[in-house]
């Protein structure tokens, strides 16, 4: 290579794939790698570099951002024999933004700080449409100097970006939100059921309650849905479940108790050993409407 | 009495205080009954007639509003040798907007019925300050003519004023909004426990959470106050306690099973227990900051 990229992505999903795009849209120069080739057609269209693994994009971006699946897919692709903290020249910085573990978050800063690379974890909230229409909110955890030299970047992704505090700390305020997330959807996944099984009709109680003391999101947005019986993906069970195991995990090594999150896990597994797991998370839902519980 | 009073209103704490005189306010003339005739003196300065007990009261009014604090006291206040029931006149109009049970809310159709008296269910949402500013949310369960009869008085003291079926139904749909607001409150609260003990500043938090899918009520008005520990009641932990007792009995008459509903009233048992109950609800956060779970 003669001269380095700007930026580099890796993983483009839905939601990678998107992310990637504003990049360059930004006029940032872009490497991108994803398993499936196929899925960075367009980014390399509009003007981005492919390559072949992780190793290669990672000598030749300065800048690098992962959006995988799995806590593992991250091992992999920052500690593997072709991965980035190997590959990648002192000075690089790289982003994980994936959601995945706090513990795993310490671990890739501890071992990029030993090489001279700045890491930081930045996790995002607002789905596919926040990707889309780069209004992310973007949780960070890492240096403060790192988190200054992303800034600009991060802001052709996402509208609301804050530092959390150190490495972790946007994984661990991504966690949070998922707690919050499950405690307003199982609320209204039950209350929906009680007044399904009163004989009353849940869009006129949506009317009596969804603007009160017991308003969510997730109760305007997610109980129209299981109405119509519409459990397309939004967010995926399986990707919730991942996360409620890395919060339960992460309480535990914190020696918390969380009785309400074990609960939401639970539910989550049973939802998954019921085959649901590629539905959105409104399709918990279906446990109680079935009878499954 | 020479001529019957148009209103009447049963249990004067803060909220029937304030609903009563909204009743004065749009011209009509009001009796009063509480426990404590001293709660009554603010109304009784502004016009309205003191009853020395309900069975008076209901001789001499034609629509009775009751707002009291238990089952038991809806119980006796109806059903009780000196209650309503037995001392209304025929065609009289009874609405009780206590939080209650749907199956006695049901009874105290019944009941009305034979004796040609019109009932309805009403438990609002909105708080003191709905109740202060008028702008309470209404659920009514009863007939639809008994219903187009007790709007206008409804919309001197609420807001969103929606039929949701039969008589109960106005008991099961503030059930199913107290489950919502359970959901909510204890998904704030392990997400705010779990924050705080990974080390982050919670307020911090709450500005990268706040807005997206983890949003609600709870999350944004009672966890700034969790922070300041200021626990007072907005809403008692004793009342919701009832609440949820009642939801989860409604439940299992109906045969469904709720693991979030039981979970969140053993956890106001044991807040109960450690005697928080005349705390707000958001006090449930004691549990986990004080390791009592």
């Amino acid at each position: 290579m003669d001269s380095a990229l700007q930026t580099g992505f890796i993983g483009l999903g839905v939601m990678g794939n998107a992310m990637a795009g504003h990049l360059l849209t930004a006029g940032y120069s872009l490497g991108v790698y994803t398993r499936t080739e196929q899925k960075a057609k367009n980014l390399v269209d509009a003007g981005a570099q492919w390559f072949a693994d992780p190793a290669s994009l990672a000598k030749n971006c300065d800048v690098i951002f992962t959006m995988v699946g799995y806590p593992s897919d991250v091992e992999e692709i920052y500690f593997g024999p072709k991965g980035i903290l190997e590959h990648a020249k002192p000075g690089t910085l790289v982003i994980d933004m994936t959601t995945s573990s706090p513990a795993l978050a310490q671990k890739i800063y501890a071992e990029a700080k030993k090489r001279g690379i700045d890491a930081l974890d930045a996790p995002v909230s607002g789905g596919d449409i926040g990707a889309k229409n780069a209004t992310l909110t973007i949780m960070v955890g890492g240096e403060e100097a790192s988190f200054q030299r992303a800034k600009p970047f991060l802001e052709a992704l996402g509208k609301t970006i804050i530092r959390q505090g150190a490495a972790g700390a946007g994984q661990h305020t991504k966690m949070a939100n998922q707690i919050a997330v499950a405690g307003n959807l199982v609320g209204a996944v039950e209350a929906i059921t009680y007044a399904r099984s009163a004989g009353l009709d849940p869009r006129t109680v949506l009317l009596s309650i969804a603007n009160g003391a017991a308003s969510s999101w997730q109760l305007s947005n997610m109980v129209p849905r299981m109405l119509d019986s519409n459990f397309a993906p939004g967010f995926y069970v399986k990707h919730f479940l991942k996360d409620l195991r890395i919060a339960l995990e992460s309480a535990e090594q914190m020696g918390i108790e969380m009785p309400f999150l074990s609960l939401a896990k639970n539910l989550f597994e049973k939802l998954t050993e019921e085959g649901f797991s590629e539905l959105g998370t409104h399709a918990l839902y279906l446990l109680y409407e079935k009878g499954l519980l």
